[in-house]
């Protein structure tokens, strides 16, 4: 039997790559794809049997393409995984520490690591469009005196060399991604759900909605808001709570909401990551 | 005595500079600003006495990394406007309808456009990094046969012509701006309040924090979430909501509001945007 392929945005060695392997072990087959967009359509297409994808940074927020990308698509959330992001300086085999003169990178990595390169003033930063893609970049065109800033997995794809780990200013830097599939399935452990639902256009509506969780003790560890398009100033609420939806209690909250919400659906049932 | 300053990001004829006139009228003078960051550095550092900066867009959403400029600068919401984005195809005098062949803009508004461009198959889109820079680069570089999507007030600025108007692909795409000043003050009108505000750590915290507005019958307008850095998982809430904080039942609300959370700030009373 073939391995698994899952798809994910972005270069071979990306972070994306990394918490793959993290959730599903080293022995899937990846898939990667140009934009989120795509990636969600491998799945759809049924190209891939999963895809991951980032919806939240502890730093930069969430990642709201992916938010609108889980309601215009079917797919369902089947599992979560959370990433240390971890920056290392790469280079090929041959360049060492004290040569590197360029360091090249997507602009969010080289702004997270700002403390790097004050302390290397000899050190140029350039802008590149991916952080994998970087040290692809150097793998194919060896220019010299050139580093890159990516994921350790990164500097395995391209047989390249980590020469600091760390780079990152801030420790408290994490990536949940969500692990989906074009069907539902709902594993043993699964202790967290995740649903979108639009309000009556009411005063108090939201309050209403999010007493359904809170009359039950449901602990709701996030939620975003995405515009309604073409209905100004109404919007989307994405929520996750910790519960399973064969629990009584989530049953009930869930049958409470729907009568209170214009529109409900829940994106999918899962183990949480460990945080 | 010299006309008001106001800053804001973007180029000359930007529309946040139709936005401004908009809401002040056309006896300001404008400072034009690189990044949203330099724009309230402009006002905390006294070179303007105002800014006015996008915070949401019914089609795109929130205009994230404001909302962390207002809690990183401490300025005060002073004003509101909605302006309806209409985006019209300029060219210099010259330039006529059907020679155009190349039209330049912003990635988003030439996405905001793809009905256009389906219609109109022999002409090429070109990415371009500012809806207004497209037109001064018509005015400075005259290219033959080329136009740009922009403002009607960057046609204005750079004595070019509208050919076409209302390009846009839907019509319900309108963006909120806010006026922020470095000293409060509360107009006679104000009917609305921003605030921004952490819940403890704890099982229905938000839903603590919701009802002392729902208890009092007051209508939230908007509500966003962004991340704490340093504290993974948890967030700051940014609430619009209708009133006066002179009301009593607006008083009453955010004292109960401080009792209930983690950390309050008022950003701003001010009169909201006709809708």
């Amino acid at each position: 039997m073939p391995a698994t392929l899952i798809a994910f945005q972005g270069e071979r060695g990306s972070f994306s790559e990394e918490a793959t392997y993290k959730l599903l072990g080293r022995r899937v087959r990846v898939l990667p794809c140009e934009t989120f967009a795509a990636t969600f359509a491998s799945v759809a297409q049924g190209r891939a049997s999963y895809c991951l994808v980032p919806i939240e940074n502890t730093l930069a927020g969430s990642v709201y393409e992916n938010f609108d990308l889980l309601l215009s698509n079917r797919l369902h959330i089947v599992g979560e995984v959370s990433l240390r992001i971890v920056h290392n300086l790469i280079a090929m085999p041959g360049t060492k520490r004290k040569d590197v003169r360029q360091v090249y990178s997507h602009p969010v990595a080289l702004a997270q690591c700002s403390r790097f390169f004050a302390r290397n003033p000899q050190v140029e930063r350039v802008t590149f469009y991916d952080t994998a893609g970087s040290v692809k970049m150097l793998a194919e065109t060896h220019p010299p005196g050139a580093a890159a800033i990516a994921s350790r997995i990164a500097a395995e794809v391209y047989h390249a060399r980590i020469l600091s780990a760390h780079l990152e200013d801030h420790r408290e830097n994490y990536t949940r991604f969500f692990l989906l599939s074009k069907t539902a399935r709902i594993s043993r452990n699964a202790n967290k759900v995740s649903i979108v639902f639009s309000t009556r256009n009411v005063p108090g509506a939201l309050y209403k909605c999010l007493s359904v969780f809170a009359l039950r003790d449901i602990d709701l560890t996030k939620m975003e808001s995405r515009p309604l398009r073409g209905r100004p100033w109404e919007y989307f609420f994405y929520i996750d709570f910790l519960g399973n939806v064969h629990e009584d209690r989530c049953q009930k909250a869930l049958a409470h909401l729907s009568e209170v919400a214009n529109f409900l659906r829940v994106l999918g049932c899962y183990e949480g990551a460990k945080r």
